[in-house]
């Protein structure tokens, strides 16, 4: 099996069509194709209106249009809101000529805040009479859902067998205000389409593990937005793909469009990996990347390139972190990577920081590999940024 | 029983002196009152080796001493910190002459240095020769544990019991990066004394309980700094006082410390109290007001005085928090004041948030009414800062 980078976004599986318009930071954009679809929802505990819906849309198992809007989040607006997120299914239902029971809704924006219904039909009737199966169509949607995102944010893959027809995953995603995105407002949203065939429960299955491995490493897991959610639909138009394939080529997928993601991070001016092994379990290892992922303290001495600040709040940050039993500093290690590559701390001893370690920060893409020394299973990877200036300008609405 | 506040800090009660120098960002400073001792310690999975000292030293139940120093952590230091934070005891215990079992010893700045010993040494001597127990001692004590504080800490009150001679608490305490102290760095540290007469399990359990209701409240519990301590001393020299007025008084003291460090937040603008009511439970309010002032975009939005935005990051942060079950929007309300008084969501509904609401924000103390109308039981108070340029430049190391 060979996964091979291709063009195309959603567009790219066969049998998708997909269209959007933005106007202001109002857009609107529909996916159309037919299949099985399972999905992943915002664990948050207000829920937003078209996030309780289409989870129940679902629940049959089939879709066949995503409606998504830009610009509000349609949360936190109570009964009038839970009618516009219907109203929003009715109306694509009937622009299209689908089951209004097929059609999932998606919202992103400001939350407390209606929709403009007539706005949205508005949109609808121009999106509906752009849609095309060709690579502008998947462009157009990304662009489309966009909210303070500066660039749209697509990708797709071929799984070449090597006996004839490959299969192909292809996806689009939102979300920009992801430096701390536990902590809402960042709405995180991604629709993956594939023309793989692929039973229901594999579906299902890949999906939580792919999205474990990627949109929940730049998300922190069980903190998310009120609108977040990722659809993955099978339109089943090509070929047969074993379950190991189709996870690989889906986990690859959804981990492209998370470090997409994290390098649009609001402000964000340097995109960081942090790799942690030796822990004593994969979910210890996930609970250290993102712990110290969030830290501000961490953000910030990477933004002023101090490797000595960030070295100690790194250690501090993994301290902090929700794992089990106390750490041994003396099987601690931290090396640094942008291009050179430079051993921090090595077994609990602080190395040379100035130097190469300060040329390292200066990066525009680093990585920071931590072997906390605990255990010998737990490895995982996660993705961030820096906290900038420009960070708290955007959230705080100046300008 | 009368709380009334008192001049002297930490030399309020007593039996105790205090003196502290600071020289550049080096200071120490020694605290010194025989008594009965409790005290409190980061919950972070690496433990700083004087916390460990410290823990270890109060097992006995008395202090005599105790030796602080600002400008290094002597936190990820190996068998050399171990070594350095026992010598400091040493140190004390010398120049004192005062048993050695008897010296507690904290450290606070940044993580991965060594101790200069000979700096200690030579400092040590200075303060032994200038404790008074006159109010410039305390204020001198204050001032030479202060890292990024831009003003020192301290606080006394008199418990009267309106017959004769009154109970005294003092305390001074530091921490300034107490935006995010959750992730490290960010040392809080207070030190308290009372010429109270108390039996040792009533310090214990009116520590706990001070404790959860103040510095807690800054800091997230669980997630301190690898330094954090609070250590109560009571030299039992004046009257004996019941459980409950103690711990009346004791919370006072520490409840106003907290406050001083939540003013004293790096790069802090405004100073914010949430008020949490109908929670399930206390524990419950306590999660969702910390989780309110933890938010970044929280905080993003009040230094930008958009109360559009800060409800909605609000929403957000109470849905994300580890509380149980769902939070139903039809009972969720949130007041504002500062000076006027405003309700911005009533019963899931946004109001006019423009004029006073916007007023509000403009003040420098703000305070965030929040029912979460999930039970009748749950009330806490937190207290927090805003998020501004200043913090990243500071943190970041940027001049």
């Amino acid at each position: 099996m060979e996964i091979k980078v291709a063009k195309g976004g959603i567009c790219a599986p066969k049998g998708v069509r997909a269209y959007g318009i933005k106007e202001g930071n109002k857009g609107l954009a529909v996916i159309e194709g037919e299949g099985k679809a399972v999905g992943m929802f915002t664990s948050n505990k207000i829920k937003a209106a078209p996030v309780r819906f289409t989870k129940k849309q679902l629940e049959r198992g089939r879709i066949h249009v995503i409606i998504v809007n830009s610009g509000c989040a349609n949360s936190f607006t109570g009964e009038k809101g839970v009618k516009n997120a219907e109203r929003m299914a009715e109306l694509a239902s009937s622009f299209l000529g689908v089951e209004r029971e097929a059609v999932a809704v998606a919202s992103t924006g400001p939350i407390g805040v209606h929709l403009d219904m007539g706005l949205i039909e508005r949109q609808l009737g121009e999106v509906v009479k752009g849609l095309t199966s060709e690579e502008r169509g998947s462009a157009a949607a990304a662009r489309a859902i966009m909210t303070t995102d500066t660039f749209p944010k697509e990708k797709a893959i071929c799984i070449n067998m090597g006996n004839g027809e490959p299969a192909v995953i292809g996806g689009i995603a939102k979300g920009s205000g992801m430096i701390f995105p536990h902590l809402g407002l960042a709405t995180m949203l991604s629709f993956i389409y594939t023309d793989a065939s692929v039973r229901e429960e594999v579906l299902r299955r890949s999906l939580k593990e792919a999205v474990d491995n990627s949109f929940n490493m730049v998300v922190v897991d069980g903190d998310m937005s009120t609108n977040d959610m990722v659809v993955l639909v099978s339109t089943g138009r090509s070929v047969k793909v074993s379950e190991e394939d189709f996870k690989a080529g889906l986990q690859f997928v959804c981990r492209e469009l998370a470090k997409l993601i994290a390098k649009d991070g609001e402000g964000a001016t340097k995109f960081i990996e942090v790799r942690v092994r030796g822990a004593t379990s994969v979910t210890d290892a996930r609970e250290v990347a993102r712990s110290i992922l969030r830290s501000p303290l961490v953000k910030s001495a990477i933004q002023g390139e101090r490797p000595d600040f960030m070295c100690g709040r790194i250690i501090a940050a993994i301290g902090s972190s929700a794992i089990a039993g106390d750490v041994d500093s003396r099987g601690l290690s931290i090396r640094l990577k942008s291009g050179k590559e430079v051993i921090a701390v090595k077994k609990g001893e602080f190395m040379d920081l100035s130097g190469v370690a300060r040329e390292i920060l200066r990066g525009k893409e680093i990585v920071i590999e931590v072997d906390i020394g605990t255990g010998e299973e737990g490895e995982a990877t996660a993705w961030g940024c820096d906290l900038s200036y420009e960070y708290v300008r955007i959230n705080a609405g100046l300008h």
